[in-house]
Order: structure tokens, then sequence, then C-alpha cells
């Protein structure tokens, strides 16, 4: 398929005038827009702007409720407890950071869930949020269920994300990862090349390992049995329990404690039908730490840098001739990409144009750079 | 090796006994044999009554002091920060876990971090207090280097065990597990039965994958390139940077927002000579969050029962018979060893008749039961 490089900055005002004319407030649409062309600027690709149909289309059929706001229900100098009441999830999750953010400066540290929501985008949107507060940030979210226990076959838990970020120099720490093998958009990848995916991802009908992303892809979608085997991989060798376990633990800090749903009950990207039956119900949860209370911060943001130097210097094994750590390879694209273009592929271009025809945006002139 | 069983009490007197003749308080040394006895309950033999013979050792020489006590250093509402000393990591941890329970139930949530500690036995087992008090509990720590990270050949973190405890029906939810693909425990399990280990769990010297436990262990004693893999496994097409990043995710959270030490700047079991020469220095964190400030306790731990439940109904891969949830397990082998004994092998058992031989404690009838 091939790709455009598209203006950063033409393509966010594009998808903030696509919310706009949806009926969402000037600042709400920014904030969401915010969210998606991040996940293009980091080339997470699955997560930006190729996302913007599915919102487009659920906002349209109600799924997700502009006319709400995500409503505190209860609350302590530490915590709350927000109800996304349906509404976009990019909303409900900057506000509830921001609540984490303000209460971690005054208190601390905080911990804030939010219900009945809806796909958030990338996790680590938010734990940068806290970040570039000088605070450590750390998000999690169930999805619609697509892991497959440890030596079950049908799928029960989402790909279930933890994002973490604290500063450091010359990147901040970023680690944005599902507790799944993989995260859905790498079997998106394998079902757009239509090829075989790697032996050890996915699972099949009877629970066995399979490399037929089309058919799995399917089954999950209608919730027969199929999945995405947990970080570890299938059975115990490899410690697939321990990423089934990751995957409990973030439905038991979202779900469990917020009093929503866990992902065995919640729809999503892969389950929803056009128009839509059934709400998404997610839960996200967002923890804040105010890490001056251990120490200077200058202090410690050095030590972690130098660590973090160490890693990077350290042997490499043969054949290899680099070692990262977690946001280096983002911080490195997202200059490029801010500088050089997000790249679109011609399927999301082609939806953006009828969105926009649609909605009687004039699309402002894409500038295809290569 | 063959194995006896031993009953339990008599076991914990005979290692309580050790610490008091040691030098420890009455109280310390109830405490420091209570974690290492849950080990052995918990089926988690690595960590039982078989590390008895290095607390001796490190006590006797002088690194483990005990003649110290667990220091706050500084303190908040919602967190502290504890010099360790260089005194016992049971000590020190029971002592930080206390606070952390502590300040969670008048705050709602705490974060406490011991540094300057030594090994301090399983992290479930702190997370067990929180759950016992009707908290959740969250504990990492860092270790001795042995974990390679993504690309490199060198280990520069521990195996940063992550444990994660909440009261459930009919057993609690506990996850205590390495960052690593598998536990150090799992390694020296292979060293005694000199069997190769499978493909995918350690590098070599080049940091390609080996099967050879026995070169990749002294080589990761003289700190010399080798080490144990992080979940994911090598390379990226399993995700072993994932495992890699929760491993940071630990450092970051224990020894750098403490102002401790990364595990590469640590000692530990593989690496401490004897007579030792170099302190251990890790750094343990204690996290608790009292989830009443979100909803009823009872409800949320009920809804935490059903999905458990549905997890263990859902469908079994073909030839598997059951699904397990995490500390299912442990809660079934504590009810035997607690009415059958523990399992202790012979090195072991040898190795305890020494120390008493040596401190001049009447070794206790052991009943070996079979």
């Amino acid at each position: 398929m091939g790709y455009s490089r598209i203006k950063y900055e033409d393509m966010k005002r594009v998808a903030e005038s696509v919310f706009q004319r949806l009926g969402y407030s000037a600042e709400d649409s920014a904030d969401i827009a915010d969210v998606i062309l991040e996940a293009d600027l980091r080339a997470i690709e699955s997560h930006g702007v190729q996302r913007l149909i599915l919102y487009y289309t659920q906002t349209k059929s109600g799924l997700i409720r502009k006319d709400v706001r995500p409503e505190i229900i209860k609350e302590t100098p530490v915590s709350a407890l927000i109800d996304g009441n349906a509404g976009s999830g990019q909303i409900s999750s900057q506000f509830a950071m921001r609540i984490a953010i303000k209460k971690a400066k005054e208190n601390g540290m905080a911990i804030v869930t939010v219900k009945n929501s809806n796909h958030n985008g990338i996790e680590g949107y938010y734990a940068s949020m806290a970040q570039k507060e000088g605070l450590l940030g750390m998000v999690m979210t169930n999805t619609e269920a697509i892991m497959v226990p440890t030596f079950g076959k049908r799928a029960m838990l989402g790909t279930n994300p933890i994002a973490v970020s604290i500063s450091a120099d010359p990147y901040p720490f970023l680690l944005d990862m599902a507790t799944t093998v993989i995260p859905r958009g790498k079997l998106e990848v394998y079902l757009k090349k239509d090829a075989p995916v790697p032996l050890g991802w996915i699972t099949d009908e009877t629970g066995n390992v399979s490399q037929d992303a089309k058919t799995v892809n399917v089954n999950i979608k209608n919730k027969v049995c199929s999945g995405i085997l947990p970080l570890g991989g299938v059975g115990e060798i490899f410690s697939g329990h321990k990423g089934y376990g990751l995957g409990l633990m973030v439905e038991i800090l979202t779900g469990i404690i917020g009093g929503g749903y866990t992902s065995n009950h919640c729809y999503g990207v892969t389950t929803l039908d056009a128009p839509p039956k059934n709400e998404v119900k997610t839960s996200h949860t967002f923890i804040v730490i105010d890490y001056s209370m251990f120490g200077d911060k200058e202090e410690i943001e050095n030590h972690l840098s130098v660590y973090l130097q160490e890693l990077r210097d350290s042997d490499k094994a043969d054949g290899q001739d680099r070692i990262y750590t977690h946001g280096e390879k983002e911080a490195e694209i997202r200059k490029d990409r801010l500088q050089n273009g997000i790249l679109s592929n011609e399927k999301t271009v082609g939806e953006i144009k009828g969105i926009c025809e649609d909605l009687g945006i004039e699309l402002p002139q894409i500038k295809v750079q290569y």
C-alpha cells in the first residue's frame, strides 16, 4: 500500500475540523485531535488518523456521545472516580489525567479511574502529560477482549496496555506497551499485507498457535474462540502466565476497582458493528507520583539519565550495533515527522477525503511531500 | 536430589533460633523466618530455607548488619524514604510495608521506598501483607544485574520482580513475577540437574541464546557478558523489549526515585563472594492503595471474584483441562505444605544441620514424613 507524507499541522487542522463539525467544542476538538496526531508523530499508525473513520462513525451513530461530560462521582485528596458517560475516551482521559496531576502536585501522589469510556488512543500520551509536569505518570486501560489466558482459547482480557513516563536527558523515559505479545495494530499490519504472522502471536479456535491473522481476527470480532497470546507466549515455558498476570493486574486496576467492566464485557475496535449495537464500556486508570517526595528532582532525573546512557553504551550482542532505551525511537521519529510530515496510507487518506466531503469541510491542500 | 518433608512449625522454629543466635531480637528473628518459610509454603524453594545458609554467612561476615535499624530519611503523609542501612532486607521491607499500610489507611494510598538494603525474599510476601489488611499491595525490587537489555549482551538490570495482591474469593489474587523470562531460581534448578535450558532463556558472552546454564551462571557471577533474557525473549519479535521496559520501570521506581543504586551497581546471590567484599545495595518499593476510595470494598472484591471465576471457567485450549488465576496454585500448595510439611532437598537439610551445630542450636527432631 502506498504512503504519503502529510504536513502534521495540516492533518491536525483537518482532524480538529472533523470533531468541530461533529459537534464537539473547539477546545475538545483540539484535545481529541492532539491525542490522535501524537500517535502519528510517534509512528503508532494504528492509533493515528487511521482511527478518524472509527471515531467519526461512532460519534455519528451516537455510540460515542458528544453531548456528555466526564463526571466526578467520588473524590478524595489523592483519588477520583470518573464516569465517562460513554463520551470521548480522549476527553475523559485528559480530564482524568489533569485531575491526577493536580492532586499529585498538592498531595504527592494520586490515582484517578474513568469507567464507561470509549477508545482513548495511546496511553503514552497521558503518561507524557504527567512527565511534562515533572511528575511520573503511569497509565493503563482495559479494552475489548482479545488476550487468551494461559491454557485458554477464548479471549477474556484486553490488550491492556501500560504506559509509564518520567523525564530524562536527552529524551524522557517512555514505556507504552500492550501486555499481549503484540498489540492489535501489529495484527492489522499483517492483515493488510495478507501475510502469515510468526508462530507464537495468536491462537485459533482450538487454542493452538496459528499464523492465520485473518481467521483469528474474524473470530475475535464474532467473539468466537481465538485471540492474541499474552506477553511470554503460549503456555508457561516462556512465561506466558506473566503477560496474562500483567493483563489481569490492569483489569483489576481499571474496571475492577473503578466499578466498571472487565474486558470480556467490553466492545472495541474489532468487535463493533456499524451501526454499533454495543457500548464500548472500557475503563482507564491514571497514577501520578511526585518523586520530589523522595529527593531533589534534578538529581533523580540526572541519575536516570546516567543509567539510561549506561544501558545504551553497554556491550552489544553480536550483529547488533545499538541498544535503545524506551522513548528513544519515539523521540527520533517524532522529530522527523514534525519536520517531514506524518505518514498516511492511501486507504486512510481516501477515508479522510470522504469524511471531509460528508461534513462539508474544505480539505486543506494536503502537501504530499513524497 | 532427594527431598524430605519437614514440619513447617519445626523448620520455622529452627530458622528463628538461627537468627536469634546470630544476634537478632526475638521479634526480628520471627519476622525474617516468617518471610523465608512463607516462600517454602508457596513452593518457591529458591527463596525458602535454602537461603538460610546465605543469610547466615552474610550476617556472620557483617555484610548484612544486624546492629542497625531501618531509618526514615524523608516522609510525607503518602510516602517515606527509608535507609535500610545494609540491614536485613526482610526487616526493612516489613518495616516499610507497615508504614505504607498505615499511610494508605490514613490517606488513601502510599509509596514507600527502601534503599541500601539486602536480599528481601519473595516480594509476594509483602504484597500479601497489604492484601490481608483489605488493601491492594504492589511491591517491586531491583537485584544484582542479571537481565540483558534487548540487543545487549551484558547483564544491566536485575530480575526485578513485581508482586501485586488483592483479596478475592476463594483465594486472593497474587501475582509475583520476575520481569526476566525466568527467575534466577529456575536457572538454579537446571544447574542442579546439570541439564540444558530451553533456548530463549539465557544468552552467552556473544549475546546469542544459549542452553548452557553453568557457563552463563559463572559469567554472571564474574560480571562477564551473559545473562537472563527479559520477559518476551531475545530481540523484538516476541517483544523482549517489553520485559526490558518493565525491568527498567522497576529500576526507576526503586533505585532511581529512592536515590539508591541501579542493578548494575548492586551485588547479590550470584555475585557475592564469601567472605563478601561488596555490599548488596538493592532498593525495594511498596505501593498500597485503599480501593474503598472508589466504592464499596466488598462489591469490588466480589466483582473480582466473579471475573476470576469467569477466567477459570472459560474455554480450555485443546489438551488443557484447567485455567489458573494467579495465587491459586500458591493457595493450594500452601494448604498441602502446612498440613504435610515443606519440601527441603538433602543439600539444604545438610546445610541447616551444619548451621545448627555451628551455633549450638539443638536441632529439633525433624520429622521426615516421606
